[in-house]
Parts: C-alpha cells; sequence; structure tokens
C-alpha cells in the first residue's frame, strides 16, 4: 500500500475523508453507566480527533457537547451539571444538551452567539451512540441483533487500544491468526466449555476461506474438516464501517467487537457478548465482569480510563516460562491482550508501505478497498455503503454443514434478515 | 483576537517583542530562602525561556547566571559554589557571582574570553528579583507595598502553573470569576472571617464594574448595594506588567499575586500576604504556611519544585460529591487550585481565536491592550510604561462610599501614593 | 564547531556519514548472557537507529535479526524462539537466524519474498558483537587484548547513557577532566588501594599532556612529577571509532570502555575490567557486579533496561552534604554517574556551536577530526582507518620512567603489538 492511501485510511480527524465517512454513522461514544444518573458527574469523551464531554441532564437525556466553554475556552469537565444543562464554572455560562446556550448570568443578551458543538445521541445495548454528521444525513440507529435485545441479554465493555482503529479493527476480521497467537487461549476458555467444534479446530489448522462482498460488509467463510461426510463451517461478518461479529461456540452467548478512533493513534475497542434465547445468568456475567472471554481486566490505578490491566507499560505481564510450556502461544494472556500486544507493536500507526500481505489477508484487503472506496466516493457525492440499519440483521455462525452444501447460499438463508430463527452454533 | 496579536502576547522568549518588554522590569526569580545560605547549594532557575542558576556566595550576595559553563556546555547545578563563585564540576572553570569566569585551572590565560551570562539581582519581601535587560535602562528596585515592608509584615509562596502566564495573570484581573467558581470558598475561607464584606457580597450578585486606566496599570472598581444609602466598592488594581493587588476582607492582612513566565507554557504564580500595620501572628503564618487562602499546599514527591498537591495529574483531587453538596463550585479546593485548574485547562496556551469575550471582560480586554500597545511601541523605540517604581504605591480596598461618591476621584486620594494612610477594608 | 560538523559527528542513523561509518565495525550489540540460553526468551536491541531482536537458536547461535515481521509489522519480541528459529506469534511467519523466512504457514510458497535484515554476530568477551556494514567489507573480529582473554579474566557491564554517544565517549578521551570531577573518587576507589600512583597524582595536579595520533586511533600521555629523576607517565588509549583504554592503578585490573549510539539521544556506555595474568577472584567479582568501580548499580525497577540507579529522574542523587564536605566533588557518588550527570546535563545531543574549547580539549578535537576526516572520506570512496584487527593490540599503562625518556618512544616498545609482554602499572 502506498503512504498517500495509508494516509486515507488512518486519518480520522474533522475535514478528513475516512473522518467524514465515518460521521455519517453512528459512533459508540461512552457505556451509558459511564452518566448512569441524571445531573451526576460529567465524562470526558474523544472520539474521531474531537474532544467532547458527555452528561446526562435533570430530563435523564444524554448531552454530548465539546468539552471547552465557547467563552474562554475552559473545559466543562469542572463545570456544573445541574437543572438541565451544564454551566462552566469559570464565569457561569450554561448549555443545555443540545449545546444551545441558556444563561450568561453576567450578560444575558450575549446567549445568542455562545452556543457549542453538541452531537444527537441515542442509547442502545448499554451505549451512548452519537451521530456527527450533516443534520440532514442521519440514518436510522443501529439495529444490529445485540441492539436489539433486552438489556439483560447484553454485555458490553470497551478498553483503551494504543494504536490507530485500523490495525485494530484488521484483527477482528482477520480469523486466520486464530490459529496462532490464542491456539492455547481458544481451548482453555471458558466460554469454549463442552462444545464440539474444538475437535475439529484441533483436527484441522488448514483452514479455506471464502470472502463474500455484502451490502453490509463482508461475509468470511473458514472451513475445516468435519464429519465424513460434512465440513465445519465457521462464518464471520464485517459490518461496514468497524462491527465484527464472531462466531459462537456450542451454547455460550455470541460476540461482537466495534473499532472507534478516538484519535489517529488511540481506538476504543468495543466488545460485545449477547444471548438472543435468555438473560445472561449470573455465572456468566461473573466471568464477563471479570474480563473472561475476550474483555479485560483494567489497571485499577487508572480509574475510568478502561486501560487494561496488561498494557505496554508492562509488556503486556508476558510470561516466557508460560510461553515455553505452551500454556500461552505468545507468553501474554487473553484474547484482548494477545491481539493488542501485537497490534500496538506494529507502532501506533502501521507503516503500511513495509508489509507483505498473504492469500490470507484477503478480507483485510476488501475490508480496505470498502472503506477506501467509500471515503473517495463520498468526497465525488457519492452516498455511503450500508446506511440500511435493517441490513445489520445478520448473524455469525459455527455450523457443521454437508460437502455439497455451498456455504455462501446457506448463508443466505440463515443468517441473514431474520434474526428470529435459532442460533447456528454447534 | 487573531493568531499575531496572540502570538504577540504569549510569547516571551528572548528576542521576543513582549520578552523585550518584560525584560524592561524587575522579576521575581526565586524565593530568598531557596538560596538561604552563603555558599550553599545552588539552585535551576527557569525566567522567560532561559535556563538559569540562582546561588548565594561566600560574601552572601546572590548569583544569576546562564546556567551552563562556557566551556563545554554542562549544568552549572552539579557545580561546587565556593570562595565566591560556582566552579563547574566537570573541568574546574569557575564564574563569579556576575558570569565573569575566575579561573581555568588547566589555562588561566584563557579566563577572559570565558564569561556567562549574569543578571543584576535585588532582594525585596523574601525575593529574589532579577533585571534581565539592557544594562542602561535598570529601572529602580520594585516599590510595591509588600516590597517595602519590614519581612515580619510578609508572607510570599510561589506555585508552579502549567500554562502560558497570561491566562494565569487574567484571572487576577478578571475578578468577575470570583462569584462563581470561588462561590462557596469565599464563605469559608479563614481570612474572610468576622467581616461584614461577605453579606454585601451575598446580598448583590449583580456586580457592576468601572475599569479605570492608570498610569502603573488599571484598576478595577466592583459595586454592590452596600446600607441603603452607600454602595459597597471593591477595588483591585493591575500593575503594568504582572502584578495583581486583591481587596482585602475586615482586618486580615492585604493581598496580591505576581504572574512570571518561566517558558510559554508554564509560569510562576507568586502570591503575596502582608500586613501594613504589625508582624503578621503565628496564626496567621501557620495557616499561611499549611497552603490557606490563596496560598496551595504542595506536592511533597516534587521537592523544591513548587507544585501544587492539587494538580492535572490526579485531576486536582476533584470531589464530585462536594459539587454536588455545594461545598465547592467546581469540586476543587482552594483559591489557587480552582483557578489553575481552569486556566490549564484552556490549553497550555489559550486558543485565543477561539473565545468569545463578554461585557466583564472589559478589564482583560484593557490589559492585553496595555501590553501589545507597550511591546509594539518598544520594538519602534518608545519607552515602556510604569517604569517609575514609586508609581507602585498603590493599594486595593474594599470600602463602603456614599452613594453619590465618585469612587475614582476617592481612589486617587485614599489609595496612591501615600502608603502611610489607613487601610481601607471592611 | 558548525552545525553541519555537529550533525555530521552526531547523527548516526541508516544512511548518515558517520552511521555509514560506524557499519563498517563491529558493533557491541548485547552482553552474550541476555540470550543466555539456546530457544531462550529473545530481546529487543536498539544500535545505531535500528530495531533489532536478538535470540539464540536451538543450535546456540545468535540471530540478530529486524524487530518486526515482514508480513504485517508486529514485533517479533512476542514470537516464539522456537526450532532454530523466530516465529511471529500473530500468523506463524517464521525468519532463521540469518533472516531467512523458512515458514509461512498459511502460504509455503510466500516465503520467499518474505526475508527479514539480519546482521553476522560473533562472540567475544561475554559481548554479541554485529556487522551491519556491507557484506563484502566485514572486517576481522575485534582483537582488543580484552577480548582475547578467557572470560574468567574479563568483566563486561553496560549501562544506558541519555545522551548522544560523542559527548559520552569525549569523556572517556578527556582525562584532565579526572582531576575535578573524579577527585574524591581517585581516593575512595577500592580498585585504587595499595598503590604508588595516587601519590603522585596527588602532590602533582598540573598534568602536562602529550597527543600522538596513530594508526589504531590516539594515544594520549599524560605526565606528572614523580621521583627525583624521574616522571610519572599516565598513558590513555582511543581506538578507532569508540573504544578508550584507561590507565591501570597498581596491581588492580586493567580497564576500558566501548561508546555505541542506540540512536541519536541515547547511547550504551560499555564498562570493562580485565586482567592478563590471572582470573579475576571472587572479591574483584563481588565487587563488580556490585557496581564498583567504573560501573554502575543498577535501577531495579527497570529490569533489562540497564538504567543506572543514580539517574536525572533522581537527580543522579545527589549530595549536597558530601559536596560540602569533599567526599564527593560534585555531590555525585561513582566514576560513572558522575561523567554521565555532567555528559547528559549538556542536554542529549551536546550544542557544539556554544562551547569553548581549551587547550587540554586538544584530544577531543583530534579524535573528532579523525571522525569527520573518516565519515567524510568514506563518502569519496576512501577505506576508514583501523580496521585491522591487530592495530587493536595496544595497552594504557601507568608508569615511572626516567625523565630523559620520549614516553612516545616507550610507549612503541612496550604498549603495542605484543600483548604478551609484562603490564605497566604502579
Amino acid at each position: 500500500m502506498n503512504k498517500e492511501t495509508s494516509e486515507l485510511l488512518t486519518r480520522t480527524g474533522p475535514g478528513t475523508p475516512m473522518g467524514n465517512l465515518m460521521r455519517r454513522y453512528w459512533v459508540p461514544a461512552l457505556l451509558s453507566s459511564e452518566i448512569a444518573e441524571a445531573d451526576g458527574p460529567q465524562v470526558r469523551v474523544q472520539l474521531l480527533g474531537e474532544k467532547l464531554l458527555a452528561f446526562r441532564d435533570t430530563e435523564g437525556k444524554v448531552g454530548l457537547v465539546s468539552e471547552f466553554c465557547s467563552h474562554r475556552g475552559v473545559s466543562l469537565y469542572f463545570g456544573r451539571n445541574e437543572e438541565n444543562g451544564i454551566r462552566c464554572a469559570y464565569h457561569g455560562v450554561k448549555f443545555d444538551r443540545n449545546g444551545k446556550c441558556v444563561d450568561v448570568p453576567s450578560s444575558p443578551q450575549s446567549c445568542a452567539r455562545m452556543h457549542i458543538k453538541a452531537y444527537p445521541t441515542v442509547e442502545r445495548a448499554g451505549i451512548v451512540w452519537a451521530y456527527m454528521g450533516p443534520e440532514d444525513k442521519k440514518p436510522a440507529p443501529p439495529e444490529l441483533e445485540w441492539c436489539l435485545l433486552p438489556e439483560s441479554h447484553v454485555f458490553v465493555s470497551k478498553r483503551l487500544q494504543y494504536s490507530n482503529y485500523l490495525q485494530a479493527m484488521e484483527g477482528g476480521i482477520d480469523t486466520s491468526h486464530v490459529s496462532f497467537v490464542h491456539r492455547h487461549e481458544v481451548d482453555n476458555d471458558p466460554f469454549h466449555k463442552d462444545c464440539k467444534a474444538l475437535d475439529y479446530i484441533k483436527a484441522d489448522g488448514n483452514v479455506i476461506f471464502t470472502i463474500e462482498k455484502q451490502d453490509f460488509g463482508l461475509t468470511l467463510f473458514g472451513r475445516r474438516n468435519g464429519d465424513p461426510d460434512s465440513y465445519y463451517w465457521r462464518v464471520t461478518q464485517f459490518l461496514f464501517p468497524w462491527f465484527t461479529l464472531i462466531p459462537p461456540f456450542g451454547d455460550h452467548s455470541l460476540a461482537g467487537h466495534v473499532w472507534v478512533p478516538i484519535d489517529d493513534e488511540n481506538c476504543w475497542a468495543w466488545s460485545i457478548n449477547f444471548r438472543p434465547d435468555r438473560p445472561l445468568d449470573e455465572e456468566e456475567l461473573a466471568a464477563l465482569r471479570a474480563g473472561q472471554g475476550i474483555h479485560v481486566p483494567y489497571d485499577e490505578s487508572k480509574p475510568g480510563q478502561f486501560v487494561p490491566a496488561a498494557n505496554r507499560d508492562n509488556d503486556y505481564l508476558i510470561d516466557r516460562t508460560a510461553q515455553k510450556d505452551k500454556r500461552s502461544y505468545s507468553g501474554v494472556f487473553g484474547f484482548a491482550a494477545q491481539d493488542y500486544s501485537l497490534q500496538e507493536s506494529m507502532g501506533a500507526i502501521q507503516d503500511h508501505t513495509a508489509e507483505n500481505l498473504l492469500p490470507t489477508d484477503k478480507a483485510i484487503v476488501m475490508a480496505r478497498r470498502m472503506l477506501v472506496d467509500a471515503a473517495v466516493g463520498l468526497t465525488q457525492g457519492a452516498e455511503p455503503p450500508a446506511l440500511n440499519a435493517t441490513s445489520q440483521h445478520v448473524r455469525a455462525a459455527g455450523v457443521l454443514l454437508p460437502k455439497e452444501t455451498d456455504p455462501v447460499e446457506w448463508a443466505k438463508d440463515h443468517l441473514a434478515d431474520d434474526l428470529s430463527s435459532p442460533v447456528h452454533s454447534i
């Protein structure tokens, strides 16, 4: 990839082609629980290079506004969240959740010219989503399966990753790396217990991939030998511009991710587990809260920052003995830490001009192409793809199919459009 | 404000217009107590972007010289302060308090070409002041009231602020913010006890300001309702280029500040309490030393650095519960921390192109204009204002005046020129 | 020195004239003990601005390769060192010690285009040396005396210095500073005990230097009064491009250094003690391991980083009382810390345009001239000097010679070419 394309893909600040593209979709901004209470403490939020402030007003509605007061540029983080608005602590200038200035104590007539930027929000799946694009282009709210389920059926966490969003997201699209860095984790994960899929995975390391372009993004089909007359197919979904859905294991919950730029050198990795059939039970929730599966335990010395306990400052708690003993392939523990340790080691923004892609990188190449085409297209007046929320009604799957079955055809019938059908997972 | 004016105001390094202007005044450099002993340890001092070293020589006189040896550029911080000079530890090159090279052990004849920069100093009010301008332009030493009192009558502290001097100083000029971020602090401050002024302040939140340009800087008159036939006036002084005097409360000590650039992203905030009438007593001194009033407690993990205990690394110890309970308006405690938390949140150097000034910013606008005019004037050969030290013989005041009295006229008679007159404070 | 010459001397990254020059010599890369075991943990190594990875393969041979996988740019630090190669943890791409790609699990035919950079190595004196220059120009391995002795006779340590290599190395060439910053250390060092030399050193502070240009670099002769009919000569060697040999004391071990760029703002200071006559005994080793003499104790909070315990973050543990009491000249303890505290205080890269050299800097000037001439010469097709390893067969000495003896002639006969002759040390 040349430098120019690399810049196009990785730069997401205001006014960049990729930034403009991403601003046409709903952006996961923060956990609803970070601003749990009406008139409770506001929190700093950075998205796509913009410094914002989130708060819940007296009516319980969310404000997502510029972090800084329009008067002297003071951070509203130190302001007062009270009576349906946030009041700057310096001179009392007050803004409502729409960024409208509603009080300038010393000069009421100045209100009209003091408004600050504000973005519409919606809450789904315990996440506050923001729309940061042109007002008249706002799409319908997200309809991924985990956004439509009752809250009791969904567990969401986020973690800070010290890298560009692209190299993080590509780990979610590139399923071929699972056989390496996650090799021992796959066996030991509590959410993989008692499932037949592991036998097929262990028996056949030579996965053969088919990638299918879709209206909503990409579907990745990974084929392994199954029973004598069948193949075991693992079907991963990439939903434009930043969602991934992971093939499930046995009766365990389904899972997915979102990869969202904070700025060009940092991103939020959102991780979601969900059950269409029933609420997550206490045992499941306890494990998820403890950072198991695709989640992480946090660095407790940095409350509210969602920094993983294993991070670059401690070499991800690498354990060379465990690596030698084949308890961990890279010496790092946990699906997430295994990924972000490698992805952060690429540098804050990977040098794409130095990479040598392999056939197994086909899905990454296709996803990059879709992103580039959409970003460039937007600059030329084309509408972005996958704005139709119903196109998000798709699932990942792990399924045993007769050898003669075309998985692409099968997926059309079983994984899309109708989320009331049963989950396919073995 | 456009970018060009912003740069002019905020850049103070060698050769800048504002830097050249400030070099025409005596600069508070360090506490005399930092170099208490003759031949004691030298300390690093940075002022207006220049790295300097201060020491007290064998005669007890202060040297303020370039931090670095002229030979190989080694820091004299590691040198030896002995026998009326500082000797570089690397090769023994020695300089006296005037920067004159007095010994090159290996090559005595080389002394003549080895001198380093040195600045004249004077000690007043427990502060070492430096004159960093052209030799023939040195003004008389500072004559602010607190510089002329016996040491027993004055308490001085300094703290490091992580911002440009301008946004710090503007907090001292802009008295309208007191009603907001300091609202609860005003009530609870130990140095406001038993004073009638607080009743007037609480009763009338609608302060009306008059700003008067003076030879020495600006006088700010803030009017509140007093008794039926009087107004309560609070009179603040800004003395060019960086002094402020705060209106006093009741029988408590008078107070002031100095705001001095370290470099363009950091400044020293000097805080002074003083009594014209008598020495500060033990109770007063104990409170001041503990960081009460306008002073701060320090971060004990950074001795000698004058970093406040509440600082950006710990979000200024913000207490959201106290904010909610109206024990602190912004959740931060202490006059100083309330100010610098907000001022540092503006960024190291405020983006002036994004601000929207209000009528209450009139004093700030006037002070900026004076600074710009003086800096530009100097480049065109005009002499800077307020070089006459006797112009510094002014006081702040808090006073009840009959409604018909013109406070500007009153101030001419009662706050300037004659410091032997009684303090006006209620 | 002008800015251009300063840049030429201090910039050592790939493609720079000085970097190209240094790449023509064997570079001390890491301690053999850092990769002690076959198939043990790999370590990160940075040299001359290049990020590398060192490992010992199954055969016990050393690999020194690019830190990053050629596939996606992931650090091989997280890879697996197994079966004669290092395997990237992300997708299993594997490289042998020569950087040759030996496995791409998903696409074996891609191996041919996946190789990574690798440098030849040799192990001598417990150090892994790398050759980073053009393949056909590789010189014979280093033959300094301490490289040819049995391992039992040699003790080697390294420490991280936060400065350019040049100002570090110049401390090793500039012996005139010993009388200042090391004044009290010279007396107290355990490796100076019971030696007559100290009497001469104390009695005559006025050292007279003669510098002699050699094929291998420079020889520095420092003359002090000895007995009535003799001089005490201390003879220091600088071996191109970065070795120094220190005059010995009495019956103690010989000593030397190497000064190697990590990047332009950091370098490795290697310190070596060695005995031609016998193995170092337990008492000697215990003192050396404890960081005495020219070595350092390490900051234990940063294992594997070789950061000295006394460092810039703690002001080198400066002790002003000890400085006052003349137990330490600069207040810093240890030969090494005394040097690097001063050298780091010059800034990461010394501003050479501001220095004023003295007659005692003659050796520095000559060494700089040799480096500049060789670097410029190389760009014009000239071969670098001192590539002949046998030219490294020289020693430092401390010797009492009759006044009429020419030390330069004496050194030709006694300090060069024949390392089997006795050590000259009093």
